[in-house]
């Protein structure tokens, strides 16, 4: 098995299959963690990546992003599990001003110390109320249909990605699309947070794409119990799901779904 | 038509149709434009995103990135174009130590002074040499098989995006996955780098997900004339490869593509 594949238990919901099964099995989640990328010391970003290629991924960054142009001047790239430190000739001056796009990031936290979950918990999420609300697995179902019409009024052009607020009784309150999914979530969440409507312990999220951890974060911070995607989940937001509790959903489409943290929300038709 | 989407010309190749059509149309694109964060007068943000609640959007990103959690905290909210400036009640500590994530990031460029295409141009990128590689029709269609058939050995997770970097003679010379994207082709120039290969200016770069602005400034940095793509491509994708003369492919599946910006690389099989 490779160190970018994980292998985690899951429980599939199947309205397909002649009796509705609701079965335990192992699935497999792309790895997802974050490199620290540093130069000469500093730090210059995070990135959340899959494991692997990491010295290539470090060389690629500063040269798509501008920083180096010639593979010359990088004397050595050392990567220790989630850091890569570039080390550049001497002779080499890095003009941060005239990178291709301003991208450097700080990371006083620091990824190689402290890891994403605990910065969470640092900014004080804490374990998502257990057990509620209660949602029926046939109103789970339900979910990408709605989502779906209500984002044909809108996306025409197959490349937007939408965000869907839900009540616990499967009304769809809020949709909000971006050619970022992280963005269409911040639409969303920022309405009700102007709104005064947080956190959303009532409410479920569902989003048209995958689910990286910068999703799970975003719903945890904003109170959400319940997130589905109709794509797959990445190691990292399994994780964080299991930390705070949220039941977190994949693969929602064709009427099934995998669940991949915390099924006790969900009222099982069987 | 909402400010989200945008028209243009897209040349349709199809080879599904009894005789192959190759038809001059309309296509809705997804608009991507840089929105400038900032909080008192001090820069937060850059992110890339799709015009139209942007006041949320700088509501809701400062929120689930943990710089406010009051809805009070947030006297005002004043939107220009690209550019989302936050007014903070003065009694309000903004701690960007205690943030979910260190996300901040520096925008000496200033978006809303200088555009992204044009710090492009300060980074030294230039017009890519016109009608070089040619490219025969039908080896583009290939490129979706080939890709997939190498992809399938390592992503049994359905999270994984991948790169792939083939020659003109449609020959797979590389492939990287990850979780993000960007990372994919990051890891893949940063290989083409690392061997000194750099420009790879006789080469096609597919990959499985959209295009953003993000891939092709990439591809343009890496002197690639051909990006192609399973799903749609941004507004500002391909406006910026118009600018560098970059032929850029979207919705490349099931025997048809859409050419978005220089067709003049492509052999027809009419």
């Amino acid at each position: 098995m490779p160190s970018s594949i994980l292998t985690v238990p899951v429980r599939r919901f199947d309205s397909t299959v002649h009796v509705p099964s609701l079965s335990e099995e192992q699935d497999f989640l792309a790895v997802e963690e974050p490199l620290q990328l540093t130069v000469r010391n500093r730090d210059l970003a995070i990135t959340m990546r899959t494991p692997g290629n990491d010295a290539e991924l470090a060389a690629g960054f500063r040269f798509t992003e501008g920083f180096v142009r010639q593979s010359s001047a990088v004397v050595d790239i050392k990567c220790s599990r989630n850091c890569a430190a570039v080390t550049l000739d001497t002779g080499i001056e890095i003009d941060l001003n005239g990178t291709a796009r301003n991208f450097y990031m700080t990371s006083s936290c620091g990824v190689c110390g402290k890891t994403s979950i605990e910065a969470l918990e640092n900014a004080g999420c804490t374990f998502l109320p257990r057990g509620i609300p209660r949602i029926q697995e046939s109103l789970i179902r339900s979910l990408p249909t709605k989502l779906r019409e209500s984002q044909a009024v809108f996306d025409r052009t197959g490349g937007l990605h939408a965000a869907g607020l839900f009540s616990a009784q499967g009304e769809l309150i809020l949709v909000r699309e971006d050619v970022g999914r992280h963005n269409a979530v911040d639409k969303l969440v920022g309405r009700a947070f102007l709104d005064g409507r947080l956190p959303l312990d009532d409410y479920l999220l569902m989003v048209s794409g995958r689910t990286s951890f910068e999703l799970v974060q975003k719903a945890v911070i904003s109170g959400i119990p319940v997130l589905a995607a109709v794509g797959a989940p990445s190691s990292l937001a399994v994780k964080t799901a299991l930390r705070f509790g949220m039941t977190l959903i994949g693969f929602l489409r064709d009427d099934r779904f995998n669940v991949y943290a915390d099924t006790g929300r969900i009222l099982s038709s069987k």
